[in-house]
């Protein structure tokens, strides 16, 4: 009925793999739906865009910190439960490949190609100091007066 | 004014005692309100779902040790802050009684009361193997397609 | 075109300072954009909201105990990742100073200076033994009625 019910917003905010999981797969399906839809990765979240390799930028010493300490891309975070050091991830994402289903980095990929709209919030990319040429291409840059405007003509809006 | 104003949904992710408590008890008011309210459990809110014997199934091994390792209903959650290896939540418990509050199981008694529809998600339920015989009475079992469904026609949609 | 299309409320729930900074980054913006927001704090969200020194109030003991557990205020919260046994929060308001961003208490501040209504959730307060006299000047006390009231008019709803 109105143009609104058509629109998905999700703020990811979370670098816990199950977590961005979720967050993907919602978003896949409310695009396979034909909601227009947008996530916004802010603060932990912007770490599931983060490219794999590490990309040689110019840095402070705190933004290396930051850039050592947090994970390196949605290969690499950890769960929110039953992390084990590691070892949890392994076996979810064992459990995904046993049923078929997607694992996060190919969630991304298949984000990017339904034309979800992936968002790094540029506050957070100057104060965790990363930078362009370290997150996945075909993001857009924006902070959350893009988000906004988005989320008031959305009818889905979460917070993950 | 719009059909739409009365529905509520939450995504219930989180297995902490706290935070499924929050969900519960935003419903139930929802509910009492004369909200249509769905709660879709998914990843470790599902164990909120579980029955809290042990329901003898047939399993792989990984689905085992996921059985083991997760916990076995609403009253064995933990609490998201200040567990203290399980005390936390022992004195939640006690002020709830102490204040004539609900505790979660109560909270998901009264929920089913009201009619709040519970949803478990199944594709976790695969990728965690659980199955129908060990969770509630009641539920209904969905993926994320009617989980959109729903909350395309919601107005207050939340991820817990 | 509908009025509703004006209103945020956001649920917090966290008591950790990154996801209050979030709440408190989007609810700020949202009322940069004439938003009527409501910021409803519960369970560990509260310790957003206490005053930073000891208040005397008279507490039973498990009342005491939570108080002393507790962060006291919004600069005291721990972060919901890389913590590092308080070092993390220390980084974080560094690099907040260095970027000339808002700390926590200062977004706090700036959400009352633009009329943003933050309310305490009576419910969690009883059940924790906080006191009116110990939580920060100006909120309104209610319950998850009131917040329900005003989400079911509201656009955008988080809950973080």
């Amino acid at each position: 009925m109105d143009s609104d019910k058509k629109k998905t917003t999700i703020v990811l905010f979370s670098g816990d793999y199950d977590k961005a999981m979720a967050a993907f797969i919602i978003a896949n399906g409310a695009a396979a739906y034909d909601h227009e839809v947008t996530i916004f990765a802010t603060f932990w979240g912007l770490n599931a865009f983060r490219k794999d390799a590490a990309v040689p930028v110019k840095k402070g010493f705190l933004e290396k910190m930051f850039g050592w300490m947090m994970p390196r891309g949605a290969n690499k975070l950890a769960l929110s439960k039953m992390n084990f050091a590691g070892m949890g991830p392994q076996l979810i994402k064992h459990v995904i490949k046993k049923h078929n289903a997607l694992t996060l980095p190919q969630l991304i990929e298949l984000a990017q190609e339904q034309g979800i709209k992936l968002v790094a919030c540029t506050m957070t990319m100057d104060l965790l100091g990363l930078q362009k040429e370290e997150l996945l291409d075909g993001l857009e840059y924006a902070g959350v007066a893009a988000y906004l405007g988005e989320a008031s003509d959305a009818r889905v809006n979460l917070f993950i």
